[in-house]
């Protein structure tokens, strides 16, 4: 069934949410190594823009993961959250994620009624879904919020992505997200793959989240196009701050959105103040190896490595690529 | 009337044409001091990428705009051009464009027998289209293919664009472009621009251009938003090299499009030679304070002054466009 926009230009859209995945995606390119003065400014910064959600990270099991080689927010510990946020009596709610198969969910995630957190979302690969749904369930029953993210959604075939949908949406999750982990779609694909999603959550009284990257300078068109589709929760990082091409630009999609809660001026101070030494220190944005890896609907991490070893040869990395990937 | 989409992502539109114009949107960026390596190397790339149209600048008149003040590609004079291109031998066809009231036409544009020079674009505001209409006539006297650029039309109210469309469509131009000169169009609004210029087109034979810029990083997203509306004559730079936030990125479109003829790789070459080395030297592309002018359909010259300024406190100068621009 094809659908029709949602709102207008104009008009404010109540069932939005916007969550900022900065210190989360943006830790895939620092290590998570953000100091505490970083974190505590962004969470300010994020109540001041009347950003709906703040993701502080991973929920990475400490087992699987040394925590002296990463920062501390690949692990989000209750106490970690809570010298930033206190008790957060705040508007701004706080997510974390969980990838299956790199969580001791059951031992690291608390009953909500002992956590600053309110939300619980679940990264699941498309043949994880049953993993994913025991994560899920299990912090439903804890007393969270959870979403399910399925990635790299460009690599699964029609018929098992409509059953993914389909065994997700029959279970207690709140929202399911549309995840371009490639940055590989266009908008005009954004468009069919979301109504494919909003026609499941209507069966099922799901919302729909979207979350974008910039490999071919597009995260911020596929996420106003989600937007108008009829997705509610949309994704973004303060100057586009991610893995790889990184993601929808938070400065960008609260100028868009019209609803007056949200201030972008709150996210430029915090970029004045922070971003633009951040942006010196760390390689993350729209380039041409992104674009490559993008288009050929590729993990970037070989990109990611072009990058960093400072390499310009575009013409024999696509040859690489090509030889690799297809 | 509303329109369908024309073609589909994988499909190849014969009426596509493509249109780089680096150099003169580019040259508002380094005062059109390109170096003549520079010039040919992207003359050469353009061909091999299959570019059909290379713009070379504008014709500036030498009575009102020192020579000594600027590079010679301001001015594009024909010995300059066959300097580079010789009798140019090739598929790629060679622009330039007419400012409205900054060029001598009469003098300076050639018989195009004399010329290796094959189409002449000319760039109006709306106010202005009565003497758009005398260049237009008098380069098609002459032998060339026309474009009608309409500048800044996201100032003009719906009556006279709708008037300065009729009026323009029934001269002998060839292409009329939709221009977003301040970088503030979503693609939504672009879809109901392109349908409205496209339904004039259909009228009388006339082809719908789109020259987009980045100040919302939608500058891609609006050029393919365009063409999938019907529009044909499409305008990149090669890495988004133009005023201010810049435009379309050559190297996103040529990924885009599914024409066998065109060859990213070729501009991915001279981007290694030639790009990285006047990215460190010169200043556009997204930033946030285009993203404030875009975002306020102002004039991106605020923001250049800014930029070149070094200046950072974003809400400062927001503030200072809100008591001048509102």
């Amino acid at each position: 069934m094809s659908r029709n926009r949602q709102g207008t230009l104009m008009s404010v859209r109540p069932d939005v949410r916007v969550l900022d995945c900065t210190l989360r995606d943006g830790g895939l390119v620092n290590n998570f190594a953000f100091s505490d003065e970083f974190v505590r400014d962004l969470y300010l910064a994020n109540i001041k823009a009347g950003v709906d959600y703040m993701e502080f990270g991973y929920k990475a099991s400490a087992e699987m993961f040394d925590p002296s080689k990463f920062g501390k927010w690949k692990f989000c510990n209750e106490k970690d959250i809570r010298n930033i946020v206190g008790d957060n009596k705040t508007d701004l709610k706080i997510s974390v994620m969980a990838d299956v198969g790199r969580t001791d969910f059951k031992k690291d995630i608390l009953p909500r009624k002992d956590s600053v957190i309110d939300m619980i979302r679940v990264a699941t690969y498309i043949n994880a879904i049953p993993s994913a749904i025991e994560i899920l369930e299990d912090a439903k029953k804890k007393g969270y919020e959870t979403t399910v993210n399925i990635m790299a959604v460009s690599k699964v075939n029609n018929d098992d992505l409509e059953e993914g949908l389909e065994l997700l949406a029959q279970t207690s999750v709140d929202v399911i997200y549309l995840v371009d982990s490639f940055g590989v779609f266009y908008p005009e694909q954004i468009e069919r793959l979301c109504d494919k999603y909003l026609n499941v959550a209507a069966k099922y009284d799901k919302k729909i989240g979207i979350h974008a990257h910039n490999n071919q300078q597009l995260a911020f068109a596929n996420t106003i196009e989600a937007l108008s589709r009829g997705v509610s929760f949309l994704d973004a990082t303060v100057s586009g701050m991610g893995r790889g091409a990184g993601n929808c630009f938070m400065e960008l999609l609260l100028n868009f959105l019209k609803n007056p809660r949200y201030n972008k001026i709150a996210i430029m101070n915090f970029i004045e103040k922070h971003m633009l030494k951040m942006k010196e220190e760390e390689v993350w944005g729209y380039d041409i190896p992104y674009l490559l890896t993008g288009s050929l609907n590729s993990h970037p991490s070989s990109a990611i490595e072009f990058m960093k070893q400072k390499r310009t040869d575009y013409a024999v990395f696509y040859q690489e690529l090509i030889d690799h990937v297809l």
